[in-house]
């Protein structure tokens, strides 16, 4: 390989870099895409050869013997930049600080251990067993906590929340501690009006299937493309388990069917469809440099929740769109009244799992995650003992306690996976996305009208021009103060909660 | 980027380079898959930006510095070195050679010159109009010339046969003048009194549609599964040209189907699974380095007629589909007979368009173009004078003349798209194709019985051992010449045309 001349402008060698650089990562995300949806099952082994020669190819670039100085001297020639040229340079020294903050051996010692982990996790949650796990789990943690310090020293921050700064930049846990101690303030209390309100009112009735594949994916995409989602620029797909991947310009999201309940599937697909408009909405100038990437997983968080909890699960839409739901399936009768199906997207019930927890519920599940993922990097619980401690949690937090470790503390991907500090941005995303939403009807009169009728073009211009095309020209809380007028808090998220499960 | 330090086992190194090399490569052929079948529209420029960022890093991977030296002292210590790797490193050799023969600067022009002229072909050949496709092609040619002369300084050939190596390592326009001078010694009478034959049978009758998408993709599946294509390790899909694309351990073959028309389309399925199980019957241990690759497109040619042509257009085959056809759509009477199926599947008509052309006449469509190219890079034919040469050699060749360029020489994308030297290697592939399966005949008794019971595991074992297995261990000929006795030649193509056409 060509180790490149430092050009005369430093800037501008910088650009081509990480225009390359940012080529190589949407090859990269298009072959993560066909992985989950396309790829064949004997391919898997070729395919991580591929994806892994990608991202040692991007770390050789982003780490070049030159790029130091570089960096220095763009910065010091900073003064003649514009104002998304010199967020565009903050962002390729923070590339750079994460990925140089790693040795290799470590950054390989990771991915073997987390691939690892995940197939073993695999079968450990199919058979609740929970011991089958610990060893390589306690691997993972081993790792992760390594990973954390030598973040920790490159950012010059605490080692939890050099790892959360990876999936949200300037993301900080004094911060989350805050937030947390606001909504477990308020929380509970209200999740017990809530519940009481609901048993005096009529329970919802459950929609009768089947619901024919073919069926939810038409109507499926007839609702994405009035949201806004462009097929000129993207797909709708098949996964084990939904996700939004692709490029900007060629957005790829995933959904998966089951045939006896189709309402579930169809908010998945349209809260990556929120994921999908942020990608497609960022900066055209700049989404093949580090300051056209989405700014964080807060925001992206509060784009896919913005659209499924605030904008999809509230009466105006399901006004508009239960008539396409019985036309869709040819249904009819008490069931299929927009009331109804209104009442079955609202409905609040504590549950064991995450992933179908209401939006009432759902913070209290990443609070006992992020007190448990904190207190095991920190040293404070030790992993054996993490299934007593989960159910502890479930206990004082939602009442209820799982009766096997599938059901509890195996239950998510992330400890496995190595993604250590992500769980906190999905409620961080929740009250970011009630915060928005809120910003946007009192920006947009009418807005809940349009939506109403299924024009969704003032909610989407609105966040386009104050989130979407924001890209990372600030941090999250700049943007949001930028576009609400507050840091993120949880007024919004709060007020959100009354108004719609404790009405007047 | 990192220049590596030359290692103290280069050959050892040079493994590790090609190894990368090779990923990088079987991405892009995903992601090349990927824009002809998924990708939405609007990506085409996004997905252009990734795959000529991979090409980039690619080529500079393989014209590092260091290679020339690298290569040298591989080569100095080559005594050591197994039978494979010997291969394998002259292979690397080859590789780079064809790699360094061409300046940045040209290549990029080609690249440039060829999507652009690409793009005025699709609408010249829509309207006729040789005339405004004329500039970019003049372009294009003036260009490949270039292309031929550098790399023919790099390789000691001729213009011509520089251009050919690529496609077809090894292969020299002097060889194809005796092959192609063998093959119209007889291929005109021949044509003649098969054309005569045929008069005096019935005419086969068409088969009565329309046929459901989704019934001809069941079918195409059903019948390629029987024949070998493992889906573990595979897809079939939908693409506006079929093709055979992804790697050895996922191997992506296209179709498109025709709802009035379903022969056509099942047989261009069978033709690209003999390109899949190819690529599929690499050496396993050498899949990812060059000599692991298949040997160059007249083996690859090969296999596909070999699948399509010898094979399932063979009474054999169409006496073991012909029931399952029947099935597949609901149909019977005189027009499903097996007698009928097999008449059409082996219906003889010289015609204007080579991709429709029946096996005995396409050599003339490809001498004809082989003809034409060689005069016009030679300079020997000015491109303006390119429909009139055409329309004399279509007379002259098959006694038909186009009643438009569309019918004529604006039908194959080839010249506009940088493939000259390309076209001889199919017909090259068809007499291969002949001498193969003739060979495998001989040394598997019971080989068509076999295919007759729908078992073609006898005929896949003879090819992998005889073909596949071998990558690119050795040339063409001598990998045909340890399969079957013999270097390329006429005879067994000759033979089988007589024996099939022209029974005693």
């Amino acid at each position: 390989m060509i180790t490149p001349k430092i050009s005369n402008d430093p800037y501008a060698e910088l650009e081509r870099r990480f225009a390359r650089l940012s080529a190589v990562n949407r090859a990269g995300a298009i072959l993560g895409w066909d992985r989950s949806t396309m790829m064949p099952d004997g391919a898997s082994e070729d395919r991580a050869d591929q994806l892994a020669t990608l991202n040692v190819i991007a770390h050789e670039m982003i780490t070049a013997p030159d790029m130091p100085e570089l960096l220095a001297r763009a910065e010091e020639g900073g003064g003649s930049l514009s104002r998304w040229q010199a967020a565009n340079l903050r962002e390729m020294r923070r590339s750079w600080v994460h990925e140089n903050a790693l040795p290799a051996d470590l950054v390989q010692a990771r991915t073997r251990a987390t691939t690892a982990c995940e197939h073993v996790w695999r079968e450990a949650r199919k058979n609740a067993d929970f011991k089958s796990l610990l060893p390589t789990l306690q691997e993972v943690l081993t790792l992760m906590r390594r990973v954390g310090e030598a973040k920790a020293a490159a950012l010059g921050t605490t080692l939890y929340d050099a790892l959360l700064d990876e999936f949200e930049p300037g993301g900080r846990s004094a911060r989350i501690d805050t937030l947390f101690d606001e909504l477990r303030a308020f929380l509970p209390d209200l999740l017990g009006r809530v519940l009481e309100r609901q048993k005096r009112e009529p329970a919802p009735l459950a929609l009768d299937g089947p619901f024919p594949v073919e069926a939810q994916r038409r109507l499926g995409e007839e609702l994405i493309r009035i949201i806004g989602f462009d097929f000129h620029h993207g797909r709708l797909d098949v996964s084990a388990h939904p996700f939004t991947g692709g490029t900007a310009d060629d957005v790829r999201i995933t959904t998966r069917y089951d045939e006896t309940d189709f309402a579930h599937s169809l908010m998945g697909v349209l809260h990556e469809t929120g994921h999908g408009l942020y990608e497609a909405g960022l900066p055209r100038d700049w989404r093949r440099q580090p300051v056209g990437n989405a700014r964080g997983m807060v925001l992206h968080e509060s784009q896919s929740l913005l659209m499924e909890m605030q904008a999809c699960r509230g009466r105006s839409f399901i006004d508009f769109a239960a008539p396409r739901m019985r036309s869709a399936f040819g249904k009819g009768g008490p069931a299929w009244t927009e009331a109804n199906i209104h009442r079955l997207y609202t409905h609040v019930a504590p549950g064991f799992i995450r992933v179908d927890a209401d939006e009432v519920t759902y913070p209290l599940h990443i609070m006992l995650r992020y007190r448990l993922e904190r207190a095991m990097l920190a040293g404070d619980l030790a992993l054996a003992d993490l299934p007593g401690a989960w159910n502890d949690g479930m206990r004082d937090l939602l009442g209820v306690v799982p009766p096997d470790d599938a059901l509890g503390c195996l239950q998510d991907i992330h400890w496995p996976d190595g993604g250590w500090g992500y769980f906190p941005t999905y409620t961080l995303g929740a009250l970011a996305a009630a915060q928005l939403f809120a910003a946007a009807r009192q920006a947009v009169p009418g807005l809940l009208e349009a939506i109403g009728k299924g024009d969704f073009a003032p909610l989407l211009a609105w966040l386009r021009t104050n989130v979407h095309a924001q890209g990372s020209i600030s941090g999250t809380d700049e943007i949001l103060t930028a576009a609400t007028g507050a840091p993120l808090g949880v007024a919004a998220f709060k007020a959100h909660l009354e108004s719609r499960y404790l009405p007047a």
